[in-house]
């Protein structure tokens, strides 16, 4: 197959040089930055420097911009779109998917939603690696497309190295999300802003520096990411004050008790799920 | 030297392992449970497996219990204990140091208090490992102990394979632990008891794990590191609770342009540590 991915960040690409390391797959990468195209053709990421019309070639076209800019660019150039399978890797997707699938049917093109779930507190193409799809979960939000054409999007993922395919709706998706990967990235920021912080080396170990990791964020990309799904995110922020509130409650008051059963209670989940 | 170890779970069988990689000194281990002081033997952790009279032959002995317990076995046995070097390993030093000085005082050996900035969220012997403290930091609190004792036990600190040693009081201890440590185990267990959180796999990855690392958590343990350390760790709570709200409000207000600075401000925080 041909496929065509836009935008070469760190998740583009990482799905560029996943294809090149696992498949025959050609691949012809779009990118604003001309400089970032030259450098991918030369690590052997891609087959092709494209530009809008080589879009016409592929059969896949793989999104990989921030997810405004995805559905901006569908709007712009889904004429090229027509007869393809198209896929995203946004982060959000109540916001995305409605959109995506109105322009898909309005230019004739198959649209599966997808969020690959992985990532590092650095971005850019020059984070970009191969492997970084290793053993990682692949969220895919199949929305109106076909079968044949969801199951060519699973597909391509195990393929190129993801560790399984997890199917799911954009409202679980977003809501789920909100949970696992943005409050982390919240608790990670307001964590770092504590007067503390500037001071933490040789006071600090592994809890520090998990807990601190992403607080190295992409302010603009997480800003957007962050309004797109407010109602979840500010749920699971609710959720998250009321059991902080508990916990500094019962040390407040000095209750042993029931602080050490709040703390088992967080253990047993853990234990629960195996971690 | 020969150097006793009271209490040889994580904590104290790393410390007998490393010694024992690392050093020529002999090593006695003193633990309430025997069979996993033959166990340490037999993993040549110890070269002897003592009681209460064989802590009279040891030069420098290290407390490796909780930290109540650590000052109990201290009352307890104090006469032992004359003429040696004393330390721990107590995570809270406001309320431990004092009386161990006192008691140092009435039974006539040196206290210089300590902290290994290390651990894992497993915990008991079986957990422990001679390069735990590989690249930590080993906070040191002389207290009121002599330049020699001091010496000794940083110098016994690098040798084992600490990274590096940090001096300070107990004050300054105890508000920067509250946030190094305490803080990201309060957050780790305060979000694992979200209800999304049985239903993460699939749609999580680094940023899920890596905040909910800790929650796996010694509720025992921590719940009187937490009780000891109340006032230091409130504050940083207050913090916390301050900070999120912030990101809460601007996210709830659709505030992108105050929602992009607070998360500047953290970007700008780790880059400012190089991390």
């Amino acid at each position: 197959m041909k496929i065509a991915v836009v935008g070469i960040g760190i998740i583009g690409g990482s799905f560029c040089k996943a294809i090149k390391k696992n498949t025959s797959h050609y691949v012809i990468g779009l990118n604003r930055t001309k400089e970032t195209l030259a450098q991918a053709l030369s690590d052997g990421a891609i087959d092709e420097i494209g530009d809008i019309d080589s879009l016409k070639k592929a059969d896949i076209v793989i999104l990989a911009t921030y997810p405004k800019a995805s559905v901006e660019f569908v709007e712009k150039y889904g004429e090229y779109l027509k007869g393809k399978i198209v896929t995203d890797s946004a982060g959000i997707k109540r916001e995305i998917c409605p959109q995506m699938v109105e322009l898909s049917k309005k230019f004739g093109f198959e649209f599966v939603g997808a969020h690959p779930m992985a990532g590092k507190e650095t971005n850019g193409y020059k984070s970009s690696d191969a492997d970084l799809f290793k053993g990682a979960s692949y969220i895919v939000v199949p929305c109106e497309a076909s079968d044949e054409a969801v199951n060519t999007i699973c597909s391509l993922g195990l393929e190129i190295g993801f560790g399984s395919v997890k199917k799911t709706d954009p409202e679980e998706h977003d809501r789920m999300i909100a949970f696992t990967s943005q409050l982390p990235h919240v608790l990670a920021c307001a964590y770092v802003l504590s007067p503390c912080c500037p001071n933490h080396k040789g006071f600090s170990a592994g809890s520090y520096k998990d807990v601190s990791r992403v607080a190295n964020i992409n302010a603009k990309l997480w800003s957007e990411l962050f309004l797109e799904n407010r109602e979840p995110l500010i749920e699971e922020l609710i959720t998250l004050r009321e059991n902080v509130t508990m916990i500094t409650d019962a040390v407040q008051q000095g209750n042993k008790e029931r602080l050490e059963q709040l703390l088992e209670q967080a253990h047993q989940t853990k234990e629960m799920l195996g971690e």
